[in-house]
């Protein structure tokens, strides 16, 4: 794909839409579910906070999406929470915000596609010891979809999110009209026992309330995704971006909080263990928002499978932003040099090939490493998510008093925000920017020992790596730089050694190049294990009238590289300011099981030599049949397709 | 090491036997038990055919004894099965017989520390667990000691094999002592009932007899090691070894039936699964040498405990006999070209680490693969053992009845055997061929469908995977080879093309190298993303005023690689007779770890470009300090030792 072809990849609002927002809409699959797992624990009588944390978090929703707004306005080129920083706070806080950003993307990854799984276990009970594979699986298809493209993924990403929001609305419109006309509707779990793990009381039961709070806050995660894809909308790119954030926010909210509403109404009862509910151990169980759509639904199965397979889809679809935020990020970074540079240039397809890979062995890593629990993994989800919210925000408080402090100028653009747009918009950064620190500290204490102390010691790791990759491409431009007056001098002799096993075409080959070069002298050298093999090679050398000498080392020590790595050291020929040229005659084989059959000693020799000082290697291919008709197909195809 | 000090490793006797017999000599520790083991399916009334299993080993191991000592006489350059047949039979032979020998040296060492770490299980049951991980440890050890060298690796190795022998006859002088004054000795499983699988009677029975003599036949394995390796014997090399698997063949004949003898005598009862023994699942059960030697010597508990240590350590260093044989045949197949030809080549060790390693590999995915399970690997083992013992002997009948026809004249030394002699000779090998064939078909049909189909399968895969490596080599050496006139020319022009990505010392070193090759040009090329970074390239470019014309290649498509490739694909130097190279600067880092930091797409590239015609690729490396410091402190080692 071509890079102008780039700008026909722009996205409208409504595939922009279920691009960057089915993270934020689809976590209300499983948010609700979380706030009671954990209130669970203090047993049937503390489940009525439910109600103050999903108040909460309804408050904490407006208020990020309120703030990010903003950043779509202030950065049309992409205001992730690593650019805004780096722009407003400086390094430090650049990278922390990255190593977060960076966790998080993994995290999506796995909560997501492992959320999805259990809404397809919870209409397919038989599949639940199956959730590890079905979780990679679905890991796999991303990574194939997202390498073939931006663009063709976002259509189809279209269809689950549009089918996910219109099925939850009939839901609650059903469960609406179906209590209107006096139905009491029950969750399956409703009689179930609810067995408090211990009596929670005064701060205890605060902070078991704050620990479902922070549970119920992955429905926050993701809207990073929108502010960081600013570029990738259609004109006006800001515009549309701050409208899309409001759209989700709607969404979000409405149905968050409608789901929360069914749950208490009907009494879904849930735990971590069966057992906590007087089941069977291993007796498999439904998600919360499955039980909601079974007893909603009631008869009308066909709504309810069609319930869990567009959660299924959103979920796995969502891991999907990831797979966007991801790749553009490392992207950044390896521009800036805090990561590998091959991560910064595009693939053939126009997108990240590198960052999707490593993205996806990552989420691989940790769905296997935590068996593909939810639970477990949520603990390490929210972190990370705070301190970026926290971060951006407060860059963004730097960049409007930035703003306020410019003189008006005849320059400033028309549209340009006045002073009590920017105080505004600035107060409105700056509540948010309070709002999340505080929600990062509740988080970090009530979740800590739970897992989140993992992130705690990634974060410094990933930062600290970031920091030795900047620093060791700073060294190396400092090393490689040139004077203004240097240029490039001829070496006063070239002497060029050819390395031969035996009289053949690829040999003679490499000397014909060689002597092409017209070296200050050429000699051809050989390794002999023993006299007899020395004393057949260089009869044949004599008897084909080869006209450059040839050298022959024994090899007491029965190794190829040994002698000659020696020859080349003691080598009188390498003076100051000449050059030893080594030449290795080259076998290209057509297929890739052939490739161990050839050039093993040669692969060792270029190793060691190219640390030896004013030493150069060229391989002179000599491609066997099989690879000139690789090359000769490959040819015409590309000329087929070109024609 | 040198190869002269190669004549130094040439072996004793003493300690020959040790490293070429460990394993005929420590299969006696389980060669009893596979008996009792098949037998017990028919229940206690059978166990009584053990004797004639017992009597049809011993006589079969002094047939093979007497016929492998014929081919230590014809062949002092080594008789393995694979040289016999190869020169005997024709190529198919020797190939069969290979794969045979492949599979059996890989069987040896799976088979000897699982039997070795069921001694340790037996000694100490609460180890019972962990059977996987302590055989592959001892493998990972195995591999440590012969990557460092065959001598070193003897001494060590004499000590636990003698002391095993010199332990089991303890034994039976104990045994014999306490019998003689009266004393009645029961083993631990005496009062066990042995719960018959099914009632065998007719040919049921005599097959199931047959089934445990084949399973018997275990302690027949590695007497190939002997013949194989003659050449590392001390001279006469053929005397000593033929005097060594006399010797052999004495020991292992005395403790395998004696062993035997004291199994019926206390009534060893052993079975597969203790349920059969009417135990409760899962029970740690002991070996039925252990149970003879715990009743043997009874309060003695350290004579147990040393019975137990050095039937370990004989099994273990019983794997080692492989590791000697393996490399040994993988470099005669690579010298036949049937193998790659880095098996070929010694390391700097003199020990062929490739073939170690491999071996080691094979065993270990073995090893795991059936869960440590002794019984179960048996059933691989014998088949490859018997073939190639069949086709060895049938080549030796081959051999002398080649010498019987060859005329006596005077030029024939002194020493060799006459008419008659090479007469015995014959008959030997011709009994000893039927014999094996014999016993051969007997183990295809009894042991077929209990796992030896996995070999019948896996012998031809590796059969037609040789075929296929020397069909290559000679299809490539066909392909290479050049009429008697063919001399090297120089190309008529060499047009050079310097990759640059900046202007900096690697890109002026590569400008240097490429000046210094005086070509008929000399373009340098680079990869611009958007025009702005074009310009300020060029701009750098004319201010250093370098002397060689820049050309700038747009990327449409964002890729390094592509636009490269059009260009030099495209080239209008590229004239028939002519050369183009392509320059590039590599950094050469000093960590491993510093690689992925750098030259990536160099790398895509070189392998794309090896694929056209008359195109060399030459990297000219530029050391980065990290580099040089690493090569400055390596040569200063170097200087230190030689110094």
């Amino acid at each position: 794909m071509d890079s102008e072809r780039l700008g026909e990849t722009l996205l409208p609002k409504r595939l922009a839409l279920p691009i960057f927002c089915s993270d934020p809409l689809s976590s209300v699959a499983y948010a609700t579910e979380e706030i009671l797992l954990i209130l669970a624990l203090g047993g049937l009588a503390v489940l009525h906070l439910t109600w103050y944390a999903a108040v909460g978090i309804v408050i904490l929703l407006l208020v990020v999406v309120a703030s990010y707004r903003q950043t779509c306005y202030a950065y049309p080129g992409g205001g992730g929470a690593y650019v805004v920083s780096a722009e407003n706070l400086g390094q430090t806080a650049a990278l922390t915000a990255a190593s977060a950003l960076l966790i998080d993307y993994v995290m999506t990854v796995a909560v997501s596609v492992v959320s999805g799984v259990a809404a397809i276990t919870s209409a397919v009970p038989s599949l639940d010891g199956h959730a590890v594979a079905m979780s990679v699986g679905f890991v796999a298809v991303l990574v194939w979809l997202n390498l073939r493209g931006v663009r063709e993924s976002g259509r189809w990403f279209a269809i689950p999110t549009y089918a996910f929001i219109a099925v939850i609305y009939v839901m609650f419109a059903v469960a609406a009209v179906r209590m209107a006309t006096g139905s009491t509707i029950r969750a399956e779990s409703a009689d179930l026992p609810v067995n408090a793990v211990s009596t929670y009381s005064g701060l205890a039961l605060v902070l078991l309330a704050l620990r479902a709070f922070a549970s119920g806050c992955t429905a926050l995660t993701g809207v990073e995704a929108v502010s960081n894809g600013v570029p990738a909308f259609a004109k006006p790119k800001s515009h549309n971006a701050a409208m899309t954030l409001a759209i989700m926010g709607g969404l979000s909210v409405t149905m968050f909080f409608g789901i929360t509403v069914l749950a208490m109404v009907y009494e879904v009862h849930v735990a971590e263990d069966p057992t906590e509910l007087g089941l069977a151990p291993g007796t498999p169980m439904s998600t919360a928002l499955a039980q909601i759509g079974r007893a909603t639904f009631g008869d009308w199965h066909v709504l309810f499978y069609a319930l869990q397979a567009v959660t299924a889809g959103v979920l796995i679809l969502a891991a999907n932003t990831a797979f966007n935020g991801f790749p553009m990020l490392a992207s950044v970074l390896a521009r800036d040099r805090y990561a590998p540079r091959q991560l910064f240039h595009r693939g053939d397809r126009l997108v990240h090939s590198n960052g999707i890979v490593l993205l996806a062995l990552a989420a691989i890593a940790l769905i296997v490493a935590f068996d593909a629990q939810l639970t477990r993994l949520i603990q390490l989800y929210i972190i990370g998510v705070f301190v970026s919210f926290t971060l951006s925000q407060a860059g963004m408080v730097k960049h409007w008093r930035r703003e306020l402090a410019r003189p008006v100028t005849a320059t400033t653009p028309a549209g340009a925000a006045d002073g009590r747009g920017i105080r505004t918009r600035l107060a409105i950064n700056a509540f948010g920017a309070c709002l999340t620190a505080v929600v990062l500290v509740i988080v970090l204490v009530t979740k800590f020992t739970h897992g989140a102390w993992l992130v705690v010691i990634a974060m410094p790791v990933l930062f600290a790596g970031m920091k030795g990759v900047r620093r060791h491409y700073d060294a190396v431009a400092a090393e490689v730089a040139i004077g203004p007056g240097e240029r490039p001098h001829a070496f006063a002799e070239n002497h060029v050694l050819v390395l031969v096993a035996s009289v053949n075409a690829p040999s003679l080959r490499a000397l014909s190049y060689a002597k092409t070069l017209r070296p200050a002298s050429l000699t051809a050298v050989t390794v002999a294990e023993d006299p007899a093999e020395a004393e057949v090679l260089r009869a044949t050398w004599e008897a084909h009238g080869i006209d450059v000498p040839l050298r022959v080392l024994s090899s007491p020590y029965r190794s190829l590289v040994q002698p000659i790595l020696r020859h080349v050291k003691e080598a009188p020929e390498r003076t100051p300011g000449s050059v030893l040229t080594v030449v290795i005659p080259e076998y290209v084989v057509g297929h890739w099981w052939e490739q161990p059959l050839h050039n093993q000693s040669a692969l060792r020799l270029k190793t060691r030599l190219l640390f030896m000082r004013n030493v150069v290697v060229i391989d002179v291919p000599y491609r066997l049949a099989s690879a000139r008709e690789l090359a000769a197909r490959e040819l015409a195809d590309r000329d087929t397709r070109q024609g």
